[in-house]
């Protein structure tokens, strides 16, 4: 399936983007800001549901359609974002990842304090 | 290179989370915020830029690894969040582009026009 | 208390950006990012918090001030965001008010229903 | 016009939610959700559009109209949000601006080292 990994799905978004001649508005700002409204559009489905009812989102069809959809749409633009700026996202992801294992070890007290310690620290330096 | 392939990734999120005790933390709905927020964090780089300077953000190694850090962010909670709620993101941008290719044929006047259609496309019932 | 109305601090905030010299940076379109990414650090106080941690965030001193300190940043920008485009936000909060009087009539049933047609309608062409 | 000023929009609003039974879902959890999510949408009108066609937005009656639209939404939910906890949003930045005009003192630097200055600091400490 040489279309379901990333590499391929981004050569089908390139693809899409020039054919329609779209590159011009495909700069890393706008990709940026369109990453970004579509993560709310995401956050939209869920922004009235109480916390039972997001954990059964996918039982409404509808909804899980949705759901599909807007995922779809903050991948592609990550995906067109990472193009555009030679950012490989699933090496930048293990990467992260290496560097949070040694920044959170296992045994740290869990809960609330490691989640607001991981908050905090990303806003450092690092 | 197993880890480097999205099913890896989700693996291993999926095991620092579960070995740090998160799980609890990371609900549909606070998945969503989270992913939300790291997009935000994204444009956060971009915000002031001039269209000219955020092409050249690469060229900065401190900008440079403060994306691919802002990338691997949004990707972890994107990952997260489709691992649970069963949704298969490559999958999902796959039938999407599907669709888009009906939606928007090749040969329609190209430029803001075509931009502002899918806009506003993308907010209906589709 | 001229300082502590809308129009006091848009002139404040016009002053403080004047005297930096940093008016250049204060395109429509930057601010509306900036907007954008203040209130998900807004939202990030709340991000891993149950309803019920949320509800009581004020109660604890650092978590408080954070959260009008993100207060602060959203209005400074929406009030920016508005000076440079002539837009009077109290009025156009005033007659939106006015509009969803009309669209939501008191004694629909009440819920989630409700709050669902809300968020549709909001993205329809109203 | 006691409608026109900041605490007569927080009194209309609370009295459409109540009149409606939208407390229930007007947690400050949810409302800063839903702020985010409305200042997104206040960013999508522009996410395509170059700095110059952004500046000219206002000329455009139905983006004029959109754009008055989304900052009523924004508006609404900081202000329902500051209701439910107690925050005052004027007081909120008019202190903001008094502890800003310490940091970043007349005479710096100006331009993109300032701004880029302002958005570091944001995230210390403070």
């Amino acid at each position: 399936m040489s279309e379901l990994d990333v590499a391929g799905l981004q050569r089908r978004l390139a693809e899409f983007a020039a054919s329609r001649e779209w590159q011009p508005y495909h700069t890393p700002k706008n990709l940026a800001a369109a990453l970004s409204v579509e993560a709310a559009e995401l956050l939209e489905i869920f922004q009235w549901l109480t916390p039972e009812q997001a954990d059964r989102v996918m039982e409404d069809p509808d909804a899980a359609h949705r759901v599909a959809d807007e995922v779809a749409d903050v991948l592609a633009y990550l995906l067109q974002f990472c193009e555009v700026l030679g950012v490989d996202p699933l090496a930048a992801l293990s990467a992260k990842i290496d560097r949070n294992e040694l920044r959170f070890p296992v045994g740290r007290p869990p809960g609330r304090s490691a989640r607001a310690t991981e908050a905090g620290d990303r806003h450092s330096s690092e």
